[in-house]
């Protein structure tokens, strides 16, 4: 799909396909419709920054906490969904060795006994044992700077769901 | 559940059981459980009435963009959430004549063509007569006018899930 399709598009249409850019926060993307049209995929990427940032702290939190953890519950439950599902496959933590599996486990908790907040990453980005260094040492970290840190991740998700969706701008 | 014990809920679970308080909008409640401890069920009402308040007009449009047409394509494909279904059931808007059926969509159409999100209205505290008068009057107002009022009926929605899921205040 290109940005003209992607403009074109009524808004149910729009909230079905981007709902879940930033994950399980359709809030976002059905905000940001109000915003067409795009002029590209970066405006569109664009657009959904600002709102993300226009967002009191509460909300950027409230966006961390719709996030699964890293192999976590919603994995072993076969909750995910399929984006996550697919990213976190890629970064390999469906296939945890059991001591690999039970030390995420244990930094999972830490890190969200610390910051009210899980752990979040762009795993498509990255490779097992960057993701496990990466949460291991964020655990150490300030609360006010993961916010910030896991709004980031959140962004480079979203970018990387949008880029699966609309074709690039140079592709125009 | 007494307001202690959803004061004392980890954040995951909190959004498990109040993430569908505004339909669709879990980014809502995982914002507000910041906020906790609440003081009582209408203190946890305010914070969730706070924080849609204080989001952009884009942000309130957002959020209505998330509903389902009453009696429309969701529930046709009994894809409602549990919440909607049982709302738009109790407003009989699952057995709607086919006349009034088509009424509907067609104002529906016209509804969401006008403002560029859908008729959003409490249905359970309504019955199928007034739905649809209201549908038809609102129809004739203006964006602002509908937006505003599209987010009254919203946090009469998210009043009565949450009366579904917490003690009043009056039996602690």
């Amino acid at each position: 799909m290109d940005i003209s399709a992607v403009n074109a598009l009524p808004f149910e249409d729009f909230v079905d396909i981007f709902g879940n850019v930033v994950e399980k926060c359709p809030l976002v993307s059905a905000a940001v419709w109000t915003r067409r049209p795009f002029g590209s995929l970066t405006d569109l990427e664009a657009a959904i920054n600002q709102f993300i940032d226009a967002l009191p702290e509460s909300g950027k939190e409230g966006i961390l906490r719709c996030h699964p953890d890293l192999a976590g519950r919603d994995l072993r439950r076969g909750a995910l969904t399929r984006e996550s599902r697919e990213e976190q496959a890629r970064a390999g933590m469906d296939a945890l060795r059991p001591d690999e599996a039970s030390r995420v486990a244990r930094l999972n908790e830490e890190y969200k006994r610390r910051f009210g907040f899980p752990f979040v990453v762009c795993a498509r980005a990255s490779d097992k044992a960057s993701v496990l260094r990466e949460l291991s040492e964020r655990c150490a970290s300030e609360r006010a700077a993961e916010r910030a840190r896991g709004i980031e991740e959140v962004k480079k998700i979203c970018r990387l769901r949008l880029q699966g969706l609309v074709l690039p701008d140079n592709k125009l």
